[in-house]
């Protein structure tokens, strides 16, 4: 039976789950789910994530939701197929600590200023100036780090492409249409890096079925 | 060279990384480190973990951050020895997933109200009924979804103590003495789980350790 992604082509966290699956060259079918209806609160699809929340993926009867633990579950179990994604041994340790940079200390800032840049000026509502600059100095301390490892490792979590490189790439894609551009712009080696895991043929094909839209 | 771990044993990121080494009966030296001096934003410390918050993680020479990283490099190296931790093939992506739903559902939520009922009192600040009000009802929500989780299975990732079940229990075990502790004690199955794992001779070597500061 094939894998069925359920979510939005506008979704970082649906396009996370699209990246790692085209990596790997897998047949998938999307389901896109209304979200303006409210079609992820109703009864079918809490059945898929119980917190009403894009997205949600079967493999089978195995029913998975929380994209990071579904770009692991495929990078785990089609570990020979595509791009590897994850690594053995020592590395895999330090892979494992870059896939939680990007959960704890970048994506929490990052959706803070994609909200006051994209979300609010969507609905008629001010951007919030005390909130972006705080948030844009916090984020600017946080993509320093980035920027250090990134001038020690070509990649952050290794030295091939892994999943530490693919989680932050939906939001920082989302996050280079907005003001916060300048910050990574600033900072050379994580601009390259960015430049670099962007011109990937997976990612290309994420992006095409976004601009599908 | 024995395993490292430098924290406070007041951090629950820090006991989750005790928690996880006593599980797998594991030798290792204990690094105080002293927050209240700033010793966490010095150069030394910042070699270990460039954010400047505890914990870091020495493994020879293998430097880890982010507990989360560490405890499941701790599962996967030393999967032969004491408590799994981790289990194989497919139930080992439910355990991803409840990995994710601790990190991203739970934690920000509970660290919220840790914050006004107990960080908050301490400096002599008021806690703000209004946020307490907030977080307690979609903590409620998400507390929901593993009374939902745990009426099906005896963990939460599968039918034995994973990562999954290790994760949260630090930070519940605060809120235990707090009055967020009403939402679990409203929930059978939560709090029937929560008795089981907290009743771990592991996790009494991990509140040994903060006693006796």
């Amino acid at each position: 039976m094939v894998m069925k992604v359920y979510g939005t082509v506008l979704s970082t966290a649906t396009m996370r789950i699209f990246a790692a699956l085209y990596e790997k060259d897998l047949e998938f079918e999307f389901v896109p789910i209304d979200m303006p209806a409210g079609e992820h609160k109703k009864e079918h699809f809490l059945a898929l994530n119980p917190f009403g929340q894009v997205p949600a993926f079967e493999d089978g009867d195995l029913k998975l939701f929380e994209s990071r633990a579904v770009t692991q579950h495929i990078a785990h179990v089609f570990a020979d197929e595509g791009t590897p994604l994850i690594c053995e041994g020592k590395s895999m340790a330090t892979v494992g600590v870059w896939m939680e940079v990007e959960a704890q200390q970048f994506e929490p800032l990052a959706l803070k200023l994609r909200r006051e840049f994209l979300y609010k000026p969507r609905s008629g509502v001010a951007t919030d100036a005390a909130v972006v600059e705080e948030s844009e100095a916090k984020l600017a301390k946080v993509l320093d780090v980035y920027e250090a490892r990134l001038s020690q490792s070509k990649y952050l979590g290794c030295d091939c492409f892994t999943l530490a490189d693919l989680h932050p790439l939906p939001t920082m894609t989302t996050l280079m249409g907005t003001p916060v551009r300048k910050l990574f712009d600033a900072r050379p080696k994580l601009s390259a890096w960015l430049a670099d895991i962007s011109a990937r043929p997976a990612w290309a094909k994420v992006l095409a079925m976004r601009n599908q839209q």
